[in-house]
């Protein structure tokens, strides 16, 4: 929690398991561990041989899932889940997930983790032919594009829908026979593969979830991936040549669990050298370094041994979660935001204190923070920010959705310094973010998605592009590349990559 | 958390206000600060000039009040409220607290933290004499204590009811016209006063919740005081003169929260300080340090800042509480447990890690711990704790009830340290405690209770004595000091201490 | 339903059995049976030997208990059930009933129909004395007297609280080791001893609930009578010889099902014999007969045999229970009372019809009634009332609490005929009422109460007594007969009666 | 309430206002007087001028909507409503109508009463070709086929769609211009349209739900007619010339309520010439006639009247609705079914007793009203029969789906006298139900569908067909008349029938 605590949400996480009598339950394990990805709803299918059997509901998973006949009814050795972050608006329990669909020629479960640039246009398109929806979500649409593509098997007719929606996404699928995860061509959002030690396949947005089943990793799904489990064991089919690594940077700033790795990278450890780069970039002179928890103590840890400060815990978070219906009056609404974050007075009384936070949206509660410090008696408050200013909109699956609301897209840092009251301010440079995550892949930005700072969006916006060339200055426009660099285009070249069963 | 990952409990927190527009709304803040003192149940009793209106339920604060109208029914500018642990087979809905009285000469409300240890006895004796009882909890009997003293005014009748009962307590009481708050001999539990800008007064049972809602520190209510807040300000009154410093050690080493300060002791500093002396007394040859989160995070950076090793990340708390349901088998019971910890395997790889922990309950937390770290590639795990061995049990509030659970009741450190499987194991000493904590009371023990460690318990036991005695081995038996050396006999001397509205 | 479509209430329903597997099973049948004495509230408490264990909850019986597991956790073979009206005001599950109440010397359960008339003065005395009451019902003072008794045994303890206690009243007991029934010395409410075929005893507040158990009749319980059933069987114990039966007239008018008998007496046959008689006291010239759904169907019925002319069905009542809320407007006030009735217009159209109802209470159901019959196009509406007009309180477990809502309090038969806009308006003597019931009891009226009707009430008003009186014209004062004739004094001349197991 | 003691239901009601400020209030009123068709769901969708609001959930209407918010916040002036049952294993919220369906060119919601014949095969083929259900229900395909057809205007493509979809069907359709009824070529089920005193248009099941929002009928919506309400008036089309009336006679002897009109034949009034018929066709020497509450009480008059007994309350139903789950021995269960109904002792003692009820299902609660008529005393005990013999499945909305559970499919009249152990019986002749019903439309049958009772079938069965010939004997197969006389053929004839804004 940070994000200047929880204005960004992450979209959804996914979870699914094959071959493990227990499935249902390891499914709950696997979606708790992935609850910070979503807060608004959950959902467990399972396969019971043939059969699919549902339950989903609103809130958290312990509150969906709260009593243990609500696991127990979820037969079957095989289940995927979703965990959801509802935009305003879009809650509802019609939009939690897995959907289940139930057709004369079997059932077939799918969630979703992502966004798609071009779901409003193709949903009209398949309205005007007949398409009737039942959610706001952009998860029907795969659904539909599968069931009227008219190539042969199941998984010819996934390609063509895959090749057809733009965007992020990682897609879960489960029919009566099969497992299946997809990845979109910029692999926007993180999946990975593993097997337990029965030899079940496993299915998640992070390894976190691997770990708490006890399954190993074997393979992180790659961009353009369809990954295939079924009983004789998994193998990789991919759906376009036309592929290029761009996972989104904020996995690593703030979603991500510390102990989860994507592709290779641990989160705290790249958190860690963010700070560590910070200190060298941005130093201060200080008595100690306090982190906001809890997603910016990795950082706040590499910054203060670099620097050579001691990292103090001058912030407590409250681990019990907070209602914020109850602030009808400013003074009230004030006392609200205190109810998430307490300093401890003995430790920053009469101090210079460095705090590191990992990003900055509206300001507001860095504002606050800034406050609650000097009230608890700190001699100066230094801000470090663990990456860069942001400053455009997400399209792939965070709920960064305007430029309004977002404060260093209309304000300079010395401008935001002033606003939120700190004696100093300073952001991670972009290079710096990037060498400190270190995935060093063969792609623009190291294999990173950094378009919501530097506005470098590497697909087509589609149905977005309008209203975001409109937000945007003359100058902006002017600057901004353009999108889609070179991918998401269909080229008909598939080949299977890899399995383990031949 | 910790207390080996939640295995001890604190029985109760409290909070009132008397003077804010807002008092209900106020109340749920200060609570909210407190829910780590109980997560079973919760409720607020507000006065609206006269008549009591209360609101209460099962489950977390959140929970409980999970509407705006909630809230809003409370009206009034005074309010009191409870937040309860349960311990099993005392739940249900009739024990949550605050417990309203509605008499035909007014309504009143009672919550309670804490426990009485002749609660047994006088219960019995009152139902002899016609008392009805509707709770199992030790509330009720105060309030018939009350009803029943012939004395003139209600704090001379409360005054007779508190010299009546025996063991830990910190009572608040509304009445139409005052809230009272008052205090055992010992001070057991802690209580502070605080006071609002706008002038309203809070009761809390940690300074946290004062912070919460923006009050300074007034007054930490001491032991054998009763403090009333009414219109005209406050008054504080000692009910005996008999008294004697014996707060409980725990809330130091476990349950209260880091940014709470007691007795003028920052609960962070102290817990700081505990690490660092348990580094000179116990050092261990190593890599890194790693905190257990939350609650042994303070001490694990003094401990690594005395011994000049890095405070490393490499136990990842998921901020999600867990349901424990879900675990039929033992594989999956395993797998539950992974639900709330996981290691970080990238910082843990191959490295010589000290953990430290709060204290060893039962051992089974600590030997999944020891396990987790070297599944995570640790090379050698030195287990470190920051307290000495609990080997009794407490009769004033927390829920260690019987030495069975105890492991360091049966087993030596060095068995300990084999039982959990670590590479060496220590324990903080009595002294070390007692200096780090730095209360410096003029009392036994520097103004603490240590009882769990070395069975020297500060009052009578009472209803528990014959049990506890048959529990214990002969040679214990010899050892430990009589109970009760000089306080909780009603002396008669009674007199007003401070004011300030006169 | 009626008594002008539910303007006036019983206040409860009670229901036990001893000595049956199915105990908690059976009380559910018999409370089903009792519902509509009651639909606000439900509670059964079981005794397994010794411990008892309660469920209990607001709402109609079916909601309360809506699992099978709702029963099933209620173990042991004797049982005590309640089904409550609650009062405006006096709702809230702390009033639901059999209370249950934990003693260190064994747990009682109690439930209650009727209400106390000296409940108000006891209570404060109580309280001064140091008692705690939980709940705003008349039940727990019963309990309060009996645990503050001095005498040696349980029934000597209740013989004594029931002394002490005025009005009318209903009570069933169960303690560890019997059930007890006990009748106010008036006898004002009924209640049953039915024995099963398996030798188990039931007590009913109505035969048809031992009818749906399949228990045969074996006793009414009399005027100051106590029944006593263990597992030796049944003995039955007189706490007062001033006794004097006034069963409550309302009973047969309108709240007992039709096929309960009381005291011998057929509730079906009595209301059909009212109707007969009225149409001998005020025959109507008209074409049909139609009965006000359901209570006065039997009236109907029996005015049309007599009269000669066909009785019809000319009213619908819907079977499904309407909600009131939803009422905003007038207009839509009117419509939500079209909910609980229709006219049929087929029936009544050009017809001239004479409707039978049991009583008036405010008039303006009635108002409707003949509105919505000349809508369905009635040529003439002559509305026939099987009781005499309501014109007084009750003080003894009916909810006409004040004058004030009646109509014929302050109206005359002709400005009630005026007001609710009938061709024409006759009541059934009071001398008519009492032949047709036809109890012929050695006591007044027959045996019945009839205060409502002509102010005599049978006992002492005590707490009720200062307000009655100044709610009564000078005129009416000196009319009505003093209250109290020559009962309800304690003369300590107990003896037993009758017993199956000597 | 009867038909056995409610062995077979109606599967839905169906109610919608266009033009009433109170349009959601009226809609609940309308649907809780077609409570008596579908207590398993239901569902309210408003209409503020565009945008649709929905709120539906399992259970009685009052249960769904048990907060006035839930009807506040369905704005507008117009609203459809639901209320249905659900067939076992049918249930589920995802079933519960009016269905909601959100495209970009506009909202539509849809409700439906009745079953379509060919629904698996017009479901399977809109599968094949790419379309999605969220339901079980039939009512989803008409939208498919709606969305699918490339006709010009909406009610062009509903043309299309209701010639396509076979059986028995009342739709009501809410599109953002407009609401719009349709009943098939045979008009199984009812449908009338009414107008209220301001204008408004009320679309309903039956005339019952007119009645109670004082809207007066305009017209019967007749066989293979559409009604489109909006703000110009009503207009009727039709969209098939080939239609034969063939309307439900289960609905006149069973299912509608006594005050409903029927094509201007009023129930009540048909079933007491049932009973009529019956005292002609089968007349008992007895004392006295009986009907089984609620829905034979009419025929009880009838024959009564006829045969010049006297017609008692007998049998008294509890108006209370009774769980069925808690039965799980054999005795217990007959004491389950005694919740239902009880006898009137003092009524029936030592009487010869005619009972008559509306229809033989299984003929277990036949033969439980017999011995419960014996215990009472009853001498002898005729039972009467206002219908023919069930034999024979529907196909068109009503859960007799199979004849296996249909006694009079396997057992002759006199068979079932022995089981059900009555002294006499017989049933009305299918001529005299025809000529009590007294439509005399000019179709087979005088335009009542009487397939149970003769297996004359007035459509084709389409998929139904294989499995119901198969579930014949060879004889019944011979017998039985070819299905689907002459209509149901869509033949391109459309003509807009009426109108009130020309």
């Amino acid at each position: 929690m940070s994000a200047e605590l929880e204005d960004i949400h992450e979209e959804c996480g996914i979870f699914g398991v094959w071959g493990h009598p227990d499935a249902a339950r390891l499914t709950y394990f696997g979606l708790h561990a992935l609850q910070h990805r979503g807060q608004e709803g959950a959902g467990i299918v399972s396969n019971d041989g043939g059969h699919l059997i549902g339950h989903r509901g609103l809130g958290l998973l312990t509150q969906v899932f709260h009593d243990e006949k609500d696991i127990e009814k979820l037969r079957g050795d095989r289940a995927i889940g979703h965990v959801r972050y509802a935009t305003a608006g879009s809650g509802g329990l019609d939009n939690i997930q897995p959907f289940v669909f139930r057709f004369h020629d079997g059932d077939m479960a799918l969630c979703h983790n992502g966004n798609l640039t071009n779901c409003q246009s193709l949903r009209r398109a398949l309205e005007d032919d007949g398409a009737i929806f039942h959610s706001n979500s952009d998860t029907e649409v795969l659904m539909h594009l599968i069931r009227r593509s008219v190539r042969g098997t199941f998984v010819d007719k996934l390609k063509e829908a895959l090749n057809t929606v733009h965007g992020g996404f990682a897609y879960l699928i489960m029919t009566e026979h099969e497992m299946v995860g997809a990845l979109d061509p910029n692999g926007f959002r993180p999946l990975s593969l593993g097997r337990m030690k029965n030899g079940a396949y496993v299915l998640a947005s992070e390894t976190c979830a691997l770990d708490v089943v006890g399954a190993e990793l074997v393979r992180n799904i790659r961009p353009g991936e369809i990954v295939i489990v079924n009983d004789d064991g998994y193998r990789v089919v991919q759906y376009t040549g036309l592929t290029q690594l761009s996972i989104c940077s904020m996995e690593f700033i703030y979603f991500a669990r510390p102990d989860s790795d994507i592709y290779g990278v641990n989160v705290h450890t790249a958190r860690k050298r963010m700070g560590a780069r910070l200190a060298q970039e941005a130093p201060a002179d200080a008595d100690m370094v306090i982190g906001v928890p809890n997603s910016s103590l990795s950082a706040a840890s590499g910054y203060a041994e670099t620097i050579g400060l001691p990292n103090e815990m001058g912030l407590i978070k409250n681990q019990y979660i907070a209602r914020t219906f109850i602030q009808p009056t400013q003074e009230l609404r004030e006392q609200g935001v205190r109810m998430k974050l307490s300093a401890v007075r003995s430790v920053v009384k009469g101090k210079r204190v460095v705090v590191l936070d990992d990003s900055i949206v509206r300001g507001t509660t860095s504002k606050y923070i800034v406050s609650l410090l000097r009230e608890a008696g700190a001699a100066e408050v230094h801000m470090r920010i663990s990456s860069p200013p942001l400053k455009y909109p997400c399209f792939y699956g965070i709920d960064i959705s305007t430029t309004k609301e977002l404060i260093a897209a209309k304000k300079s840092v010395d401008e935001i310094r002033d606003y939120i009251g700190a004696d100093s301010l300073a952001f991670l440079s972009l290079d710096g973010l990037i060498e400190s995550i270190g995935l060093n892949a063969d792609a623009p930005y190291g294999g990173l998605c950094v378009a919501y700072f530097n506005g470098d969006y590497p697909t087509t916006l589609d149905d977005y592009e309008p209203a975001f060339l409109a937000s945007l200055t003359e100058e902006d426009r002017q600057r901004l590349p353009r999108f889609a660099r070179d991918v998401s285009e269909y080229n008909g070249n598939e080949y299977q990559v890899t399995t383990d069963f031949e």
